[in-house]
């Protein structure tokens, strides 16, 4: 194979202030090989280019040169017959960033999706697709929450609520989500067709602001909080501010939720990793946190903030109290704004053990010592037992934020203007549910017990199933709605996905979907530590189809050792 | 006053790509004064430094120094102090960026409206804000159409449409909007509480599709619609892409909605401005195209594409047919892509002398010869008659757009994993709503005609109303839901508006919100040629306040000019 000048290479994947020594040990898998920058365009018309460069660079272990996808962009024309917009004049930020989670697995699954429903309904091995893919509860046949719904119905078409028609709709909705709907039309001026203040519903921020404080014991000022459309366009309003230039570090756990790599990639920031540890049921040791940071800045990068996902995605695991001392106390010393993502706050499943802490409430009761320490914690409406994604509902809370700083947050969300109406209603709904004493009370816990016990159940389940595959080792879910587990793939099968140009957990997740309709994702979709393949698993599926779904991939599991042995 | 280096004072806001002579012709209102530099920092407790330093720039006619706003951003706890997140510190395009719509007028709004909500409801000169400063129709009591509002409804709640409920339903629910919901909340997997296909529910891009097709009369492919929260985020997918380096300039229209110039500028692009003629209804000339063009490749930008606002905001002009081809032949001749941003396509007050036609239809309509022109086209459930803006929902359509670059598209949108749920639903609604024939159709023809009606009459009795104030001239509205009057503002005026280290038209604006509660864009939020000064105000206020409403206004100014004659 041709080699390219060292330099060349190292320019591609590199960023600018990272030399090429720490880059190769902080990358010990990108290694020197060109092979792929001479692979005929011709066989590239079906797949995208980049799409191809990336998977061959992976497979080949090495940064794509920068010659292929960068060097035409700054001028354009030079092949009369190319479009404008094309691969190599786009913003190449757009092109190499990564979203493992609705990438290449689900779209086949898509295709196969469709195939079902229309062409050959019998010319699969499966009946149906069942996306483990992702965290979409509702999809899985969760059902929504009674309450919720009446009240998001009447408010959609308030004519309910006339006096020609209440007489029927006291029939068909309860009392207090008709009173509910009444004060939520009234806080948003009478439609929920209106744009709301970009920063979000007062009365909602308001009823926010209350949930915290009787979470946490400590007050929360509605101001500090921002309605955003989920947790992901929070977190990035938050890193497109931090990221003031392409110097700028984010300190993420791998395995992470590719939410950080992607936006951080899209900001031209760097990703700076620090492992989890899989052996400690995915703990977060504050050792790791300081060997990151130390090599980070050794490569010239301004480390700016630490992310922590708790409870983990897509690890589950859970923090102890004391670490997060530790890891507020590290931000503290460092001078690193901590940005909490606890979407999955009300996913617990050893409550005993492992009970939820926000950062906000341990930071909090950490004194006036710690007063300085910067906080941004997100919350979601799409997690918990509510899985109301679609809508996209959410928020930040703001701790210690310079006020400046948070007119520039306010200056963001104002130029999309505000946040989808219907999904800060469901943030209102979440943050206030119904009261003991209340109409939908009993309903409403009954509901929301079930859904709860039935999803520690399941995780407990599929976890169990895992452990039982030859050479997987699957940690148990302390929270979030994920499953992590490790497969010590035949060497056979590695050399074959080398061979086919594919990461071999990735070629795992497409036999396991080609074979069953399982989707899931590989592991290296959120990073893991070289040398060890992963994939995540929801444990979503309904209950009735958890039998069936676990012998379906054991049976696959199985074959694939053997074929592979 | 006194002068800091030449040098020192342009590196502020001039882009890299552009010389410092080249920087000047183009933004002539920008000489050198460095006056605010020196402004005392206790002086800034109460609003932003950007913003004092943005605003005292403005007064005195020069850019702002770099030395206040950046020279520490690569430097963290110089200042032992200081938070990690500051405004030196953060990402200095969005400290540079500006979205008037919702400024510091909007701001001021909300606090007096506040004042009358609690603490002092008597201590004003008026009763209410009237928020004309944003297109939101439903926020000042336009009624949301019946037939959609019931279809939201039933899908929030479908156990409406369970056999035990479906008789009352039936009571209350048209019966076509019953079907309807039946068939979304199939085609949405059973619930608007899940995460659909990042692009937009298939189904409702089919629809979408055929929308086009019957209005354009050419085949539209529903993998080339791309569902978004609104078309604000749409822009945003495409500029982000397109903005591949801080050369990339984007042509855009002056006067402009401020989406553009915001955006741009936090993807650090350049903003390329052609000025709209106001003397010719704000027409669009070819001739102004090219001049723009060649002043921008002198300076070295990469004039990637061309944003056309038609029907206009903030201007409401219309293109012809004739003037829409020749913007087709620039954009063919000069490599550009053409962005067009057609949400007010319903929104036309002269159809027999302006009909609406889209880019799509005329670049059809022009033949295989501009086959190779690249086109994307917004639209929104925001305006129309719809006018259901707080559900964000919205569409852009790709014509000859790279397939590998809609990869792009397909990825960003799937790192916030799908647009709002019911502003899908919307976008449905609004391509497909009830056909003669239908139960809900004439209901439906209704409601449209007489929004449709309503806006037509106080476009024109406002445009009047603001031709009769002294010194004021006022394009009629063609389309959209706005008027850019402009004032001829008194010496005394501008000089006092100078002094106060205001913008003159933001002075206007400001009394104008102090003495009636009634809430405009300054001309400036938008750009306007040098020396002209107009507000932009929609036409929204209902019928029955629109002779208080103009009565306000007119003493107001009446009152302003004699105090500045």
């Amino acid at each position: 194979m041709q080699q390219l000048p060292k330099q060349q290479l190292y320019t591609f994947c590199r960023p600018p202030s990272v030399s090429a020594s720490s880059f190769v040990s902080r990358y010990p898998q990108q290694h020197l090989c060109p092979g792929c920058v001479f692979m005929p365009r011709s066989l590239l018309s079906t797949v995208s280019l980049s799409l191809h460069l990336r998977k061959k660079a992976k497979m080949l272990q090495h940064p794509v040169p920068r010659t292929q996808s960068r060097q035409a962009s700054t001028k354009i024309g030079a092949d009369k017959g190319a479009k404008v917009l094309n691969l190599s004049t786009v913003n190449q930020a757009v092109v190499d960033c990564e979203y493992a989670v609705r990438g290449e697995l689900a779209i086949r699954a898509e295709v196969l999706r469709q195939q079902l429903a229309t062409a050959q309904p019998r010319s699969l091995p499966f009946e149906r697709i069942i996306s483990c893919n992702i965290g979409n509860p509702q999809q899985l046949e969760q059902r929504p929450i009674t309450f919720f719904r009446q009240v998001t119905s009447l408010v959609e078409y308030p004519e309910l609520l006339d006096d020609k028609n209440i007489s029927l709709t006291r029939q068909l909705f309860a009392t207090d989500a008709i009173e509910r709907a009444k004060s939520l039309l009234q806080a948003m001026g009478g439609s929920v067709g209106a744009y709301s203040h970009s920063q979000g519903i007062p009365l909602v921020r308001e009823n926010v602001a209350k949930f915290i404080e009787e979470r946490d014991g400590y007050p929360s000022d509605p101001n500090d909080i921002f309605l955003t459309a989920g947790a992901s366009p929070g977190v990035q309003t938050v890193l497109q501010t931090l990221i003031a230039n392409n110097q700028v570090g984010i300190m993420i756990p791998v395995p992470q939720y590719p939410l950080y790599t992607a936006s951080i990639a899209l900001f031209k920031g760097n990703a700076v990793p620090y492992y989890l540890n899989e052996e400690n049921t995915w703990g977060l040791s504050v050792e790791e946190l300081g060997r990151s940071i130390a090599a980070a800045r050794e490569e010239g990068l301004d480390v700016r903030a630490l992310c922590v996902i708790n409870p983990g995605n897509p690890t589950g695991g859970c923090l102890t109290v004391d670490n997060m001392r530790d890891v507020i106390d590290f931000c503290h010393r460092e001078k690193l704004v901590l940005l909490a993502d606890e979407v999955y706050q009300k996913n617990i499943y050893l409550p005993q053990d492992f009970p939820f802490h926000s950062f906000k409430k341990v930071l909090k009761s950490m004194g006036p010592a710690y007063g300085s320490v910067e906080l941004i914690s997100f919350h979601s409406v799409s997690k918990g037992v509510v899985g109301e994604c679609g809508r996209r509902g959410g928020y930040f809370e703001c701790t210690s934020i310079d006020p400046q700083v948070k007119e520039l947050f306010y200056k963001i969300a104002s130029i999309s203007l505000c946040p989808p109406t219907q999904g800060q209603l469901m943030v209102d709904l979440m943050v206030n549910p119904p009261r003991q004493g209340d109409a939908s009370y009993d309903l409403y816990k009954q509901e929301t017990d079930s859904i709860y016990e039935s999803l520690r159940s399941r995780a407990s389940r599929l976890a169990d199933a895992f452990n039982r595959l030859e050479g997987v080792s699957c940690q148990p879910a302390q929270g979030a709605m994920y499953l992590f587990p490790q497969i010590l793939l035949p060497t056979k099968a590695i050399e074959a996905a080398r061979t086919a140009g594919q990461e071999p957990d990735v070629m795992y997740c497409m036999e396991l979907l080609n074979a069953t309709g399982v989707c899931v994702v590989p592991g290296s979709g959120f990073h893991q530590k070289e040398g060890t393949w992963h994939f995540r698993s929801t444990f979503l599926p309904p209950e009735n189809q958890m039998e069936n779904f676990i012998q379906r991939i054991s049976e696959f599991h199985q074959e694939f050792m053997d074929r592979y042995r």
